[in-house]
């Protein structure tokens, strides 16, 4: 997915509903914050690893480089995924939405293949269960094992 | 997944990020709209179907009921996916994410299969190309076809 311009170039989101549904021009639709939300899924086996969000520029540095950035929140700084623990994401595709304000990536995660910030593969790893009391418990995915030691790679 | 009871009960969110990723108690972690982001899944062949929001009220109804309820946010109103279009999805799974503040739901749509307000079954039917010129255009995936026509649908 190399870019063969320096430059990538988003047409305006300031069009009808109807217009952002069936335009073949992406026109990505920024929230308030400036923010579209991404989707992370690994490109052979479709499970859903991340979600996180993108600012214009990270997902410029996305497709211009084919490696994906995003926009930290809680650091609110540009994050090239994987730049600590070495899990760089390769990115195979961009899809978009029907309003235009979501992406899916679909990667390959490198080094050891985790991109959860807890050393697993994926951040989904525990479902709901409601329980005798109406209190919703969450059971631990026993296949999602940590792939690293957070507290080694995160100094 | 039937509730036994009439009331969900979620635990406070108002702790520390470790104890949101380790803990085993379900603690959404809503915005400042009271939202959380909710990825609705094909429970059979895992595809990303939509993105969409819920509020607690949703999120409880969803528990409770075994049907997606989400919350509009263009309508500012709850909304039973499905219910003009019979397009009803029923969850499988909810799963959450390390810092609560998003779920999966594994789904199975009923009647046409769609999903996407455009009588698609995905709202991701696009997928991103970078122009000669750096405008980012979008290819539409041939085969996900429009399985029901949105203008008898929606009147």
């Amino acid at each position: 997915m190399d870019s063969p311009v320096s430059q990538i170039k988003f047409a305006s989101a300031d069009v009808s509903k109807d217009e952002l549904d069936s335009s073949a021009l992406f026109r990505p639709r920024f929230n308030g914050d400036g923010l579209i939300t991404a989707i992370a899924v690994d490109a052979e086996d479709n499970t859903i690893l991340m979600l996180a969000y993108m600012n214009a520029e990270a997902l410029q540095l996305s497709l211009q480089t084919g490696i994906a950035h995003y926009w930290s929140r809680s650091r609110n700084a540009l994050w090239k995924k994987g730049e600590t623990s070495g899990n760089v994401q390769i990115i195979s595709e961009i899809r978009t939405d029907c309003d235009q304000d979501a992406v899916i990536l679909r990667v390959r995660t490198q080094d050891t293949g985790a991109n959860c910030h807890t050393g697993r593969k994926s951040c989904f790893y525990r479902s709901l269960e409601i329980g005798d009391d109406g209190q919703v418990q969450l059971a631990f995915d026993q296949e999602d094992q940590p792939l690293f030691d957070p507290s080694k790679v995160y100094k």
